[in-house]
């Protein structure tokens, strides 16, 4: 059986799981799109990107009424949909103007984004040796979503409807290790943001960094470059999949 | 989007469910290869073939006690090492006497079941037009080894560990319908027994059968042809693909 040493657990680490939104999918380009032609069919005066970001912004927060016990579980769905409204009136615009399934199906484009890339090279060859799914706070359904229209060659898809826990929740990690028969420090984590590093850390689970310096658009201050002490740090995910091979005993490796 | 419209739901078919052992995979091939290794190895004199059908034999009693609620859920890991206590005793030789190790060792053998010959080419082409992916008793650990190894190219993994219900009972059809987001009346169900496709019926899912009259060898004489009025009646993997992709209007398919 191949698999990574990681320092960090003293483990080796048969599965990597990846966060999504940021990591393997360039979310500022599948919802400015989005955006853009919502607009464009409503003569709507947006600014695409700005909306964008506007919207991604209202996720974290979201999602601490979630973690912190404020509100029972809901899904990501309905949290986009709801934040949604939340930046449509930032804007001026009155939600009550559009019919629900408009706006309904403009949050469904958080299922379609595109892949940065190298992510489905990338996944492809990290799957050869490892077993391969995302670890994000999507639905099952969405991620479902994602991997087809993206070609995601996954492995196995646990979304957050599974663990009803988001990331950095220990649980978000922790369910589904043990789903896959793993203790947590038998998977590792590859993520582009330091905050979801931190929390599988906690959580037991070996940390790979993929920096994602244009995930923000041009303006992006925050994690350009890897500030800890992770147990891989890679500038793509096809870098990230070169690293795991090299550190792989020579018989271990599965030439296809 | 593409579908099949299933006359018994009166909804569109979006997602292809498939029973895996017997379905896809060739459980009595397998285990009998795996128990011939095991007797060899130990001169032991056993008859692979009737100790596979025998050890298959306790999968139902075994899974009747959980769904009767005479014990708590257990998975089926733990029930195969179980039944293949039972079955060992069965055969006059005392599990006691081998190292626990190397049973447990022989039971994992129930995650590498090699498929059928049409199975990874017709999921592959269902897969064109519909989510694909297994509707098993087995746990998700099981379902990813039995996948990376036999190359089944399923979307989504959803173990009965995830439901936590056994098939026939209903939850063990609705749950995985509900995290892909969808009604059971837009899952199908593809079965070679009777039993399981009248267990989804009930749960209100589409069907299909699968005939595979040599799952249980030679003497085999249950399921051999479709007995109930499913949706669909097949004689392989593929030629269910072919009748799926047969009745959607030319403008839904996608051509690759």
């Amino acid at each position: 059986m191949t698999g990574f040493p990681a320092r960090s657990t003293g483990q080796t680490v048969r599965a990597v799981l990846f966060d999504t939104f940021g990591t393997v999918v360039d979310w500022r380009s599948g919802i400015s799109a989005a955006v853009r032609a919502f607009a464009a069919g409503r003569a709507l005066a947006l600014d695409p990107e700005r909306f964008a970001d506007a919207w991604r912004a209202q996720y974290q927060p979201s999602l601490e009424r979630v973690r912190s016990g404020q509100r029972p579980y809901v899904s990501l769905d309905t949290l986009h949909r709801e934040n949604l409204d939340t930046v449509l009136r930032s804007q001026d615009l009155d939600p009550a103007a559009f019919a629900p399934g408009e706006l309904t199906s403009l949050a469904t484009a958080w299922h379609y984004l595109p892949p940065w890339p190298d992510s489905v090279e990338g996944i492809g060859q990290i799957k050869r040796d490892f077993i391969v799914g995302p670890l994000s706070n999507g639905t099952t359904a969405l991620l479902v979503d994602m991997a087809r229209a993206a070609g995601l060659p996954w492995d196995v898809i646990l979304g957050s409807d599974i663990s009803r826990a988001y990331k950095p929740s220990p649980d978000a990690y922790r369910k589904p290790a043990a789903l896959l028969g793993l203790d947590p420090g038998e998977v590792m984590l590859a993520a582009a943001h330091h905050s979801d590093l931190d929390g599988a850390r906690r959580a037991g689970l070996a940390t790979a960094f993929i920096a994602r310096p244009a995930e923000y658009g041009p303006g992006q201050v925050s994690d350009l470059t890897a500030s800890g002490d992770w147990d891989l740090t890679a500038t793509s995910i096809t870098d990230l999949a070169r690293q795991l091979r090299d550190d792989l005993p020579r018989d271990e490796r599965r030439d296809h």
